[in-house]
C-alpha cells in the first residue's frame, strides 16, 4: 500500500522533528518534508509554541515547487485555528498532492479531521507510516490527549548496590559528569520536574535543565509538599522560571511568604493524609504539561511506583558499592511476599561513561 | 613478526580448548592445532586431568603428516613429567617443524622452559599469539600459579533495587529460570563454591553444577563457618564431591560428625575472630583450585569485597522492585564517607532472559 520511499521521506521527517526536542513545548514535536518527482523540494520543522508549524515551514522553503509535491508530516496537519491558522488550508491553498502522515493527532480538536478536511479537497491523504517512532517522540503529548496526564519518568541514581546515598545522607556525587549531563538532556526534554520536600529540605535543588548554549524551554518545577515546609529561601524561587507547589492544608501565612517569593500554590485533593499524586499528575496534563520528570528521593518514588503512575524508569547505576546501611531507591512498605514485588521489564542498557544507564517500564 | 594465517590457526586452536571449559579442572584448559601447507593435518584438546593433553591428541591424529608441520597451542607445552610425559619430547619426536604459543605456562615447572627445549632442538619456537585470549581462558590457572590465589568472581543475584531477599527473608525466585540456568554454568566451569554458614542455615543450598547432559567436574563445595555451625543434615553432604568446611576453634564431637557426613574440616589462621579469607584462598590454591564462585549473602561478599579479595563480580539484575526494606547486596559497615566506597568498572552488560548481567571488576 505504502512505497518503501514513504519510510524513507518520513524517516527524514521525523530526524527533522527531533530538532525541536528542547523547544517546542507544550506543543508537539513535527517534521514536514516536501517531495516532488523524488526530490526535497521543501522542508522544514516546529521551533517553539506560537511560531510556524513544520508544513508552514516546508511550505514557505519550497514555494511555487510545493505544487503537486507529496507532503510527509509526522504528525496530521492541524485544522483547527489555534495559535496559529489551519495547515490543512495552507496545504490546500499551496497545491499538495498527497499527504502522508506518521500518526493522527491525538488532540481531540483534530483527531483525524485533518486528513478528513484534505481527503474532502480531493487530496491523497494516508496515515500510520512509522507511527510506533513518531508516537514515541512525542509520547507526553499523546499521554496528555489520551490519559489526562503527563508522561511520567523518574530518573534515580545509584550505586551498583541501589543505594543513593550513605546513611549519613553523603550522596555528591555518586554518578559522573556524564549521567548529570545526561540528565540535563532529560529535564530539557521534560516540561515539568516533580520533586518532593525531602528532596528539596536535604539538597535545596535548583532542578533546571543546563544545556550550555541550547536556548531550552525551562520546566515547571513542581514540589510535593503535603505540609507546606517548603521554605521560600529554596534555591528554585530564585532560577528563571516558574515553581508550583502541591500541598494539603496550606497555612495562609506560610503561603504568602511563599506567593511572594514567585511560587505558586496548588491545593491539592487529599489521600491518605497526603497530596493525591494521580490527581496532581492530571492537574498538570489540565496545565499542558506533556512529559514529567520526577527527581526525588525514595519516599516520593516509591508512592509514584506503588501507585502504578510511573511510565518509564531511567537508573544511572555507578560502578561502585555503598553498602548495606546505605539509602535505597525506593520506599515501597507494602511488599510482604514475592507476588507483591513490583514487576518490570528492562527496555534499554547503555554506558554513559563510566556508568549504566537503564531504562525499564512497568510490564 | 608474526603472519597473519597465525592468528587465524590459534583463534581456531583457542575454539578448540573451550570445549574443555567444564572438565579439564585442575588442569588447565588447553587446544591444539597442527597445520602443513596452509592444511589442518591434526587437531585435539585436554579433555580431563589424566588424559593426553592436546598436543598428544593433535599428534595421533595427524600421524606421519605432523612431520615438518607447525603446531599452533594454546599454552606452552609442558617439558616435566607429570601425570604424563612431556609434550616437548613428542613434538620433537614427531617432526614438528615450529611451535606458536599463545602463551607461556605460569606454572613454574615450566615457565618459558617448554619452548626453551624445542628451541634448543632446533624447532623455532614462538610465543605470545592471542595471549590476552589466551590468559582469560584460564584465568583462575594463571592466578593460582602467579598470584598464589584462585581467581574469584563473586555472583550475585537481586531486584533492580538491589535487594536480595524481602525483609522477611523470602528469596524465591528473584531471577529467572534462565538466569539460573546461567549460574550453573559459572558453577560448573568453577573449581570451587565458597559460601558462608548463613547461607547454609537459610537455604540449605545444594550448589552443585547441573548442565544436563555435559558430564562436569563438580566444584568443591567451601563454607566459611568461623564457629562450626554447619549441620551434619546438609543437602550439600549428600551430594556427589566433595564438601570443605572453614573454621576457627572446631569442636570436637561437632568435628567428629561433620567428618562422619563425609566433610572435610579446614581450622583455618583467624583475623578478627574469623576465618582468615585471604588465608583460606592461599589454602584453596595449594589444593590447586584454580577459580572460586562465591554465591553467599551479604555478610561474606561485604568482607570479600572490602578485603580487595574479588577479581569479578557477576550481578543477576531482575526487572522488579522490591523496596528499601529488603535485604541488601553487601554489609560493608566501614562505609563512613563517599570516598571509602568500593569503586568498579563495568566490563560487560548482557540480557539472560528478562533480567540483566552485569559484570564487574575493581577499578
Amino acid at each position: 500500500m505504502t512505497p518503501a520511499s514513504d519510510h524513507l521521506w518520513m524517516a527524514r521527517a521525523l530526524r527533522l522533528a527531533e530538532k525541536g526536542r528542547y523547544t517546542t513545548d507544550p506543543n508537539p514535536r513535527v517534521g514536514c518534508v516536501l517531495v516532488k518527482d523524488g526530490r526535497v523540494v521543501g522542508e522544514g520543522w516546529h521551533r517553539r509554541a506560537g511560531g510556524p508549524h513544520a508544513e508552514i515551514e516546508a511550505l514557505k522553503m519550497a514555494g511555487e515547487a510545493a505544487r503537486g509535491a507529496d507532503c510527509y508530516v509526522t504528525l496530521e496537519p492541524c485544522c483547527h485555528h489555534g495559535r496559529t491558522p489551519p495547515c490543512t488550508e495552507a496545504l490546500i491553498k499551496a497545491g499538495i498532492s498527497r499527504v502522508v502522515a506518521a500518526m493522527a493527532d491525538p488532540n481531540p480538536r483534530v483527531a483525524g479531521g485533518g486528513l478528513k478536511r484534505l481527503q474532502a479537497d480531493g487530496i491523497e491523504a494516508v496515515c500510520g507510516v512509522l507511527e510506533t517512532e513518531a508516537e514515541a517522540l512525542n509520547r507526553g503529548f499523546v499521554s496528555r490527549h489520551r490519559r489526562g496526564r503527563p508522561w511520567v519518568t523518574a530518573k534515580l541514581a545509584a550505586s551498583l548496590d541501589g543505594r543513593t546515598a550513605l546513611a549519613s545522607g553523603e550522596s555528591k556525587w555518586i554518578t559522573s559528569p556524564q549521567a548529570r549531563a545526561d540528565v540535563h538532556r532529560l529535564r530539557a526534554g521534560s516540561s515539568a520536574v516533580l520533586t518532593g520536600i525531602g528532596t528539596v529540605l536535604a539538597d535545596n535543588p535548583r532542578l533546571d535543565a543546563r544545556l550550555g548554549d541550547t536556548d531550552v524551554v525551562q520546566p515547571l518545577r513542581v514540589v510535593v509538599d503535603s505540609r507546606l515546609r517548603m521554605p521560600p529561601t529554596a534555591r528554585m524561587l530564585d532560577l528563571p522560571g516558574r515553581t508550583l507547589i502541591a500541598c494539603c492544608h496550606p497555612d495562609p501565612a506560610r503561603r504568602a511568604a511563599l506567593e511572594a517569593a514567585g511560587a505558586e500554590i496548588w491545593v491539592a485533593p487529599i489521600r491518605e493524609g497526603r497530596v493525591d499524586l494521580a490527581a496532581l499528575l492530571e492537574e498538570l496534563a489540565r496545565r499542558e504539561v506533556n512529559e514529567v520528570l520526577v527527581e526525588a528521593g525514595s519516599t516520593l518514588n516509591g508512592a509514584l511506583a506503588a501507585a502504578g503512575l510511573v511510565d518509564e524508569w531511567v537508573i544511572y547505576l555507578a560502578p561502585c558499592l555503598l553498602g548495606d546501611e546505605g539509602r535505597g531507591l525506593f520506599h515501597l512498605p507494602g511488599i510482604g511476599k514475592m507476588a507483591d514485588r513490583i514487576g518490570l521489564r528492562f527496555v534499554e542498557t547503555r554506558r554513559i561513561g563510566p556508568d549504566l544507564r537503564i531504562k525499564v517500564q512497568p510490564r
